[in-house]
């Protein structure tokens, strides 16, 4: 597969992305295919068909398009007009796919549910990403993400302009107040953690406090995660942290909000919304 | 597994669901699993956790969340309070989930996600059903759901009050001005359908004028789906086509606009957004 | 894959014949592959072989023959002479193959066994299509078929030039008598089958009697299949029906008995037989 | 799983069952599962129903049986009546099972397929082995298998009597006439597998005339496959091979033929038709 | 399952090991499964069988050899005597299997290859840490993993007391020479990876020179790999770096050279041969 | 894929061998990719990595190492300069890659790994069959593989000169002490295995003694294995059997005795050293 993103959103290889694909064709084809269309077009038909925005936003998941169409039949030819990564307004050309009329529809909805799905979650993205621009920040995402599309997701993220957190629950050590709770503190559950960690994976804590997110200071984790804390106190944890932690605000994060937590000074603002929530954007595929 | 869904919204067998659910715990596990709570937590601690509503919806998902607490840990007890299908307000307790506290950690943020995002689908979906309530119109889906969860989100707008679309390219045919294009008209086109189509599927045609509803009502399809029409041409419809076919509403359908589509007298109105832009239902787990 | 069946056949797509095809050739190259001929043909030996039928009959299964060659070696040219869906005499020639000695033997078995296999499904069923040449009657498949061939054994049944009834239990209702048994009649079964049922989905219900049909009938299902039924029954049940529901005629249908169920004027006729019974076609591979 | 099949018939362990029982039961579900009973059957509704013999015959399958009601619903009770490997009178009970209505009728057909198949390969098998009693001579099966249930009709030919003969392509070594035309001859032939198989697999060479077998002998094969040849030349093959080798006929083998063939004196005789061309046994599911 | 692993080895979830052990029970029972066993065995025998070990070393893999016997008979009761993780001397019993003489015949080979292996490099891990004891160096294992076991072999790593490196390419940025080359030095390899990588993945750059890790220490890398650096540069580039960053040595680590390497200070060392070199440590299975 | 072995050592077929490397791939992947490369070299970087041997050995494993090269990037160039099969020198050029430097370094672990691991069982084998040079002994494997490479391990097997064994439980009888005591000695075990076996499936038999010799050689088993016995006792043993059954030594089998164990004159020697305890070959991979 040629490269159809731009090269700082780094698109997953194609051995992680084609399984979802193929998996995607196989629960719409179910058992007797597209029988519409085998019924009415002639195998012989050919058309060109145009992918375009219907609305203004942020691509992702053209890598997914491009998959389907040539999984359902590897001669179409699939051309980028607007990569994954770029901004588009309302009518401009994505990509276009030449070939068999019969493959094309087949794929078509297939294609356009990842593309209209990804870039939903790349256009929510990146109107975060535009709210905090001059400051700091950097938008990350969470492991709130749909189920089965994480690697595809996380991208989408990328195309926005956006950062990834974890990918998983074994990537990095997260520690929330149930593993406080049941170590009976933070320095006993850090301690547990350096026993038996390796030198490769990073430890985050998630306070709530002040008082708590000093313990953490002094303990020197790598990140410490703000939860739901007033703008006022995150810009006092910022000050006290004296860039000795990498500091995460999450809660409560809109597009109106954003900008007045980033202008605390935090270094990442993480959000479960902007791949949980993100509404499709529209995409058609016309002949 | 016991039944934890109200009667009519025939929740999927558990052959269907489980290898979603397999594959979302997989993907968040990883190759080393959750590294934070097998650090921090003696594997003899037990909990009882409660997954409870942070806001007023309807539920969908406690079969799935069920599911990824018992591939984790088979001896979890998870019982639900607020079935699949039932209205959730804000704070009402929908399942509790009692056993190791490192299983129900490991399998929190999947559970969580697949219930949040399919109580999304059945909360939005719920609410253009409320709003057509004492009209004849029912609530459709559409094809344009999640890649990988098409079982589950159809199952959602069950949930909500939904009836479901074909669930596939092969369960049903539906002619789109693609078909028509190739096959040189409505009637060609049906008469292509007719020759080779078994008699246990249903043939439905979208149409954009009355023109065209008029030919289509003439041949006898089952379906007739009216492609973004005002509601105004919705009635004349309506009238026309005095139950020769059943009419299906589609385009533009917002919880705005849907009422008074419904009172064309149409059948059922299909919307895309209850699967693919529903946000997120918060949900969380307390221990 | 180019096609290589008769368009009227609609041969399923290669996403849905592959895995099949690859499953029988794990099962027959087991761990150590084709261990005959590794030990005993060179690597570089080419040959052109020839697939002929051994009997007259209609062919069925020769995409599934291509995928297996290909799979074994995708440079290997098989060029089809008797397409699916086509008659063949004795000896004719289906297809020939050209390319590696060690790929063709090593695909040898599986080939011919889905070839086989499928063209006496066709061969069977073509000889039931014959035989009520002239009536409106359409020679129909059930669910009766070899576990993991449905998709496969559905297409032979169209290269026999019959129908497809449902492909599995979710793609229309059927109503037998354990279902009006459970639900206490006829009336309270398809009650609730309309209560939940989407619009997209077809109702049939099995009636014994002709007091049974006149209730279907007054009830509006779609399809009323009649089960065991004398021909002079079925007679009637047509004179009664008067085209209010399609008739489907299942029971005793054998080579024998068909053309008399034919002439009562029924709309299909359903048969286990052609895809449960159907004896191999025998073909042969020459080098 | 409990032992359901007479000992001497071994029927395969689960692992290597439920993975084809599981891929048919998808197969039939499809993505919605049965609608039909779960529209009408209530989830409490209990049955019991009994699977019986619609016909005289050997059963096999009802592992696969119990295997399909399981998975539906592992609290299904089953009980075995008449085991695989038995022969069964019409209208014999082979099981009950006790459970879920809607568990059971979900997996009905699947039960009934496989076991209406199976018991079809152990019914056409016994017929050749009971022609054949009181000679020295086993029926064995071949390659010429239905795609993907190699293991399980390799067990129904043991239910009905017979012998297996190789699972595939690598579990011994048969030389064909096309071999020999690669090598030049019988003794190259078998020089280059000797070279390289290891100990514990054995040779079988096909032959068509005396003259070959006499050179088979010389050369110390272990079986020797009497490819199509007339009775009298079998006799004089036995004669001359005077225990040197195993001798197995092929090659027009039926009900009709087959005592003359084990009346020839051969060790083995092989049929294609007992696992390609057995028609269905007709099993029923009652309530 | 329950716990059979000392708690600081963190034993992986059964769902990430059951997939390899399934894998190698389908692997070693091919199509017919243990022919032998099933021939000559009674169903109904039962017998008690132990698990010794015939050398002194450190155990791992019970976890894997329970999940073998229970996949093959889910009856079968496994004690754990000696649990993954302690030191075993020869003849100790590790554990005892009870139930079933087929079924534990038929899993004895799969849970004897998996303890064995992973018990030998347990073995060979404790070896190195025993001989670094009372340094502040850790053993550490790489990517050099056998093909399909990284999970399991990683735990075994534990279980002889040493730390995990990556999990894979994902996990943690790890800059060697060809990237170097391709980015045109270490400062833009560095600063191309700081601008897209998240805040909690880590980066370690590998280093030939002291002059290469006076500029890495500059740029802030968490890790520094000293690559075939000999001991008395080690000490040099302890002293340089002052806590700025974890120190890894690796290259020509053996049992001879560890400790000296341990001495200079470096906070880790790995050893790719604990993993992709350790000979299989014995272990009978006795009635 | 061409053939990059030497023909003798006939190579697994690709569709044998590709599940597993893409696993191995999967495995080091993971969700991310190889984000070091991806974030550092440019998608259109283009070098030619050569693959040398760091010792001397015999090589085995570079079909995989295609594999794994095409599966990542199916434009890659892949040039074999010493055949799986071959002997190779410190130094010697093995193969060479050419392409996308991000595909070369993503799947660099991956190829060699497998090479490696192959390359070790090989050179280990070929030591063993060195050293009965001259003798009639042939050194034959076991089923003592690594869980999940059975195929590629016996391969590298017979790269390295050896034979193999059985592959699986399925392929042959072998019948040990816990068999003769389940079923009451010899006789009996060898009755019951003829009652039900196959005629293509060969069978063997373990001794400890020579009295058990007799005995076997008395019921004509294909193949006995002499277990534990000391060379004086292995040279009676091949003066008892006078051909009458292929003799395998086993136990205590390593380049210090295989002369010795070659030199009483039986027939085949197996060593689960060779595949289990293999040290890796080191290979690496420079630009």
């Amino acid at each position: 597969m040629t490269i159809i993103a731009l090269p700082e959103t780094r698109p997953p290889h194609n051995l992680l992305v084609e399984p979802s694909v193929r998996h995607a064709l196989e629960e719409d084809m179910g058992r007797a295919g597209d029988i519409t269309t085998d019924l009415i077009i002639a195998p012989e038909t050919r058309v060109t068909a145009r992918m375009a925005a219907r609305k203004d936003g942020t691509i992702a998941g053209l890598i997914a398009a491009e998959c389907a169409f040539r999984l359902v039949d590897p001669a179409l030819s699939f051309k980028v007009e607007t990569p994954d990564g770029s901004k588009a307004a309302n009518g401009q050309t994505l990509a276009t796919v030449e070939g068999s009329a019969r493959a094309i529809l087949t794929a078509e909805r297939v294609a356009l549910n990842f593309t209209g799905h990804l870039s939903g979650v790349a256009t929510t993205t990146r109107a975060l990403v535009d709210a905090v621009a001059g400051t700091n920040a950097r938008i990350v995402c969470t492991r709130k993400t749909t189920p089965g599309l994480r690697v595809l997701e996380k991208y989408a993220v990328r195309c926005g302009g956006g950062f990834n957190h974890r990918f998983g629950l074994d990537d990095a050590v997260l520690i929330k107040d149930n593993h406080l709770a049941a170590a009976g503190g933070i320095k006993p559950a850090i301690e547990r953690v350096r026993a038996g960690l390796g030198h490769m994976a990073k430890i985050e804590l998630e306070v709530d406090t002040l008082a708590q997110l000093e313990e953490a200071l002094s303990l020197g984790v790598d990140t410490i995660l703000l939860d739901n804390m007033a703008p006022a106190d995150m810009k006092r944890a910022v000050a006290l942290s004296k860039g000795r932690a990498v500091l995460e605000a999450s809660g409560n994060v809109t597009i109106a909000t954003v900008r007045a937590i980033a202008e605390t000074g935090v270094d990442y603002i993480s959000s479960g919304a902007i791949t949980h929530s993100a509404p499709n954007f529209d995409i058609g595929l016309d002949f």
